[in-house]
């Protein structure tokens, strides 16, 4: 017999546990949900099947609360119910207003799995989602299964008015409190030294008393400095984090790069939880675009499909679909890219056709959003956001329509894949190129301008970068980019790591990589000089101190773990060990080492359940791969890479 | 200063408290949620205000959690922010998951009423929705404000086993239950003192331990049978109620008709609730089509808008529209219908306007159904349910084209009263009655059959009386549907007092008052006869003693206390003392008194705020209004009636 799993409807995890997310922000004491629409589970759940089964019982738990038909005689849960031997037909209905509602069968003759289907009392029957970890009725899949460790802080200062607790590095969890009075205490929580100690300023701090012991909530910090605390009070933090294997891996004869990549690693792990979050000190929140770039990051590091899909389905929600992906357009698009990529690291087709339905309202919902020109324009409510920096936002702005077009294209190749036709995607790619060109091509710059709405003809790297990234620049036009815009130091330089990541994404790709490496030096190099353990939200090497810190208008806005900074795993991974796939789920995939700079590396990148070994050493490249399919491509030849059998040209 | 109230999205308070509503069902030990989909109140909604006060303070709370901006500068909740004098813009984020969430304005200077504006961080900002009961900081809005009174058994039987309680009468509330000892007591409720008594087939009971003092769910019962209990035991019962006024009355020469409206009223109160409940023993949960019928009942007793318009918004929940109302063709359209005849009973355009949303999601997921000849026909999980008696259904049923051409007509008069153009909804209605008399209208037999589809021809009462309600049938048809069905012995009788009510409603509109009454006397007065202290769901005077409660293959799964049996209210109420409106909102009303087959009578009807009582006696009839705007229709004479002034004739 197979194993029980606790089963929902498809969806409903997710938005539960984004639910939970994205109202559980915390700033300057103020609670601070999110500002965009927040879903709830379906309040309740039918689920059905028609079983054979040997003469035996079952027990229907619940979630919640509820029953189950059994041949259409109803039992409450939590009863043994006697099961004769033959065809039965078993019928639950479990509600859970505010919770997630969930049955789980126990039973010596029949489980509960995705074989079940589900409804919510309305709409047509689908497979019964479930996962792997909520395979007994005590692990429950409200509870997010997390791992914990208990850590100590590596320092301790005692100051006139407590101690002030140093873990060593960034970190995540619950900290546990023991203190001798039941007197207040004040948690006053950093990233930085500085943060951690400026209470006036600090981001984000509770005060407690009444008790001896404390387990607070969960937090991000490096220091916590607790005033009322001395010599003898006890702090831990119960370290919270998913056990991941560390798949991906880089080492090479530059120490700098492969500190570059490790601390991204741990930084991109820390943010890898109910969903990819955007940074773990100051928002914790699920933003899609951030996502998008953590999808790539994910591929080359821990290659875990599942929380790509969380990401996904968190963030889609329910319809109607009422406003942009956390409001922002290009966030939208970007979801619908992404959701092409996780197709072709994963290939899996069953989810791309379960995600259909959301995928088809935010296209429609986009396109809704045309102007008299057919162009992307946000209305009142839908924010442009590209990047941080100054572009020039009036009227349909170039660098959305770079990501429409792109969407199209994505969205063509999905409906080929799951052979849906009629919307021809591939015409209207073809047309907005045409739009584009004709609207933001300056051919006095030599560049894609921001927006023509203004008579400004600004010009900035991001619809540029889009351009090149998504193929929509022809040659010509690719060179002049490189030329007036990305080696243009008069065009202002990207500031956010955010799309920094994209930039030399594009710089590897058509080979740049001196320019890639300078970056790698003078931006994640020069963070970590200043003493970072993880990457930061964004970084201008001309400031100073705790002048580094300070973002959005607060001293200590800025988040100094952010996942957005960990593009340099794709980087290695994608273009200087060089394995990406050429067949969807890595069925097929090329193995095409670049150097750049550096005269020796060696790394590994997880492919298809897979591993592939990469190295590089005097001129020569050796490849070592766990799968078939591989195509090695250096040096101008290109040879078959065999399962379990070392390559070298 | 005006009063501060809790504020919240309109639909938010409806919603929740049907999410709890319709989740709280218990039968046989097991809950039993709704077989309909569950909608959840908007998790996070955000509530802004522009206001110009003087100098104060004030503290923003939340039934959740949140923050407020004041001139765009973030506090938490429950903290005292100074205001200055001047211009000020305030905008709250409040987060509750699971729950309800509201905002409240604590302030010497300003206050949170429906002038604030409210959107779910998605959609139109639209005015935020208050109720005056929610008017202290204390008062939130996610515990109903029912009323409680603790009532005491009138009579108490020791059994072997334990102590039968009677509490006199149908009743409703929680039971206080203090013993002497923590050993198991056992708690059977009956609305009979059979279903208390038979424990093996009672519906509802609960096993309790522990404890020396306990408080119960809410429950419906006359009989308590507690197993375990002794003469020591102290029972009793906080009736959970809303305290209404009764406005209606009515008294005549007959006392049984006196005792039926008694009753009547009583039975209608218990189930006047968060909605209009069903019966407050079983399901408890809010039916569309019985809450139609009750709101006709209500305009006559409490005339109470604010129940109308919670179940209306709590039934319609929230797009997009994926089923019907309870699962029922017929209830959607009924819904419709009924939504215009409370613009007509309270002249609320302002509601109208906010629920037309809904209205049109609705009418355009009816029309969705539509078959290839255009006619209105269930699909997979739709029920046809008109009534509980044998019609035949096949295919696309005449009492549904009915109800549809009804509604369009509704519409038609609320597109008018709203000025919403385009929808030709009276054209609709036309084109659909002559197909309703293209494939339903029956020649030989005088009559509209069941259905076409099935080639039987059956005729029952229920299309037809659909027809005479609603102004369908022509004169000449309309002697026919007398004459071949409801005055023919060999068309079923109708069994629902749900039905029975649109047929006397009928009867008396057309004047036969005879038949009426033979009703009044048969169906209710045997009711009563049988020791009723509530009206029943159904009734077939044919069954003997137990055999009454059968119902839904349960020994007691009838409910005795059902809504939809107060039907006698309206017709005292409409058609003896004649009283209805002609303009929205009794602007304008009639007062046009039949007798019946009464020689003396007097009674109440609310109307506008106002009373307005008539008077017969000696064939003479007596009138006096509070409120301006009647006309009395008596004796072939037609005066008007004005305000304060008795009137006679």
């Amino acid at each position: 017999m197979n194993k029980s799993y606790w089963i929902w409807h498809f969806g409903d995890y997710e938005i539960y546990h984004f639910m939970k997310l994205h109202s559980r922000r915390q700033e300057f004491g103020a609670d601070y949900p999110a500002f965009w629409p927040t879903f709830t589970p379906y309040v309740t759940i039918k689920l059905n099947k028609h079983v054979e089964t040997n003469e035996g019982y079952l027990i229907a738990r619940a979630n919640g609360f509820g029953y189950i038909h059994v041949d259409n005689v109803r039992y409450p849960t939590d009863v043994k119910i006697p099961l004769s031997a033959g065809k039965h037909f078993l019928s639950a209905v479990i509600s859970n207003p505010g919770g997630l509602p969930a049955l789980y069968i126990e039973s010596d003759v029949c489980t509960s799995d995705g074989s079940w289907e589900c409804n919510h009392n309305a709409g047509k029957f689908t497979p019964a989602a479930f996962n792997k970890h909520f395979d007994s009725v005590d692990k429950k899949p409200d509870i997010f299964p997390f791992s914990y460790k208990e850590i100590f802080p590596v320092n301790k200062l005692k100051t006139k008015d407590g101690v002030l607790y140093d873990f060593g590095k960034e970190t995540f969890g619950y900290l546990n409190i023991k203190h001798q009075s039941k007197e207040k205490l004040s948690v006053y929580y950093g990233e930085s030294y500085e943060e951690a100690t400026d209470t006036k300023n600090t981001l984000i701090f509770e005060h407690i008393e009444g008790k001896n012991e404390y387990k607070l909530r969960t937090r991000a910090l490096r220091y916590a400095y607790i005033i009322g605390a001395n010599e003898n009070t006890e702090v831990s933090l119960d370290y919270e984090y998913i056990p991941y294997e560390y798949k991906g891996s880089f080492k090479c004869n530059e120490p700098l790069f492969e500190k570059i990549y490790n601390t991204c690693a741990y930084t991109f792990h820390l943010n890898c939880r109910e969903g990819f979050l955007d940074g773990i000190k100051r928002d914790r929140w699920v933003w899609s675009g951030d996502a998008y770039q953590s999808a790539r990051i994910n591929t080359y590091l821990f290659a875990d499909p599942e929380i790509v899909k969380r990401t996904a389905v968190g963030l889609a929600g329910r319809l109607p679909v009422e406003c942009h992906l956390n409001t922002i357009i290009d966030y939208t698009l970007l979801w619908i890219i992404g959701l092409y990529e996780f197709y072709m690291t994963y290939g899996d087709k069953e989810f791309l056709n379960r995600i259909y339905p959301m995928i088809d309202a935010y296209i429609k919902f986009t396109e809704n959003r045309l102007n008299k020109d057919g162009l992307l324009e946000g209305i009142e409510g839908d924010w442009t956001f590209i990047d941080w920096s100054k572009i020039d936002k009036e009227g349909a702005v170039c660098a959305e329509q770079m990501l429409l077009c792109a969407a199209y294209k994505k969205l063509d190749e999905i409906d080929n894949i799951l052979e849906i036709k009629g919307h021809a995607y591939d015409k209207k790619a073809e047309a907005l190129l045409h739009k584009i060109n004709h609207y933001y091509w300056d051919a006095e710059k030599g560049a894609f301008i921001d927006s023509f709405t203004s008579g400004k003809k600004n010009v900035t790297r991001h619809a540029n970068i889009f351009a090149l990234m998504y193929d929509l620049a022809t040659q010509q036009q690719t060179e002049s980019i490189f030329q007036n815009v990305l080696f243009n130091d008069e065009i202002t330089k990207i500031t956010t790591p955010y799309f920094e990541g994209y930039e030399l994404d594009v710089l590897a790709k058509f080979g740049y990589f001196e320019k890639l490496e300078d970056m790698l030096y003078n931006y994640w190099g020069k963070m970590l000089e200043l003493g970072a353990t993880t990457i930061w939200e964004e970084f201008d090497p001309t400031k100073n101190d705790a002048e580094h810190y300070e973002m959005y208008n607060s001293r200590y806005g800025k988040s100094l773990c952010h996942a957005w900074g960990a593009g340099p795993i794709y980087l290695f991974g994608r273009y200087y060990l060089g394995v990406y796939p050429t067949k969807a789920g890595y069925q097929t995939f090329n193995v095409e080492p670049k150097c750049g700079g550096l005269t020796e590396f060696e790394g590994t990148v997880p492919v298809n359940g897979g591993i592939v070994t990469v190295k590089y050493k005097d001129n020569k490249v050796t490849v070592f791969s766990t799968v078939e399919g591989g195509t090695l491509i250096f040096g101008g030849k290109k040879v078959p890479v065999t399962a379990y059998k070392e390559i070298s040209l």
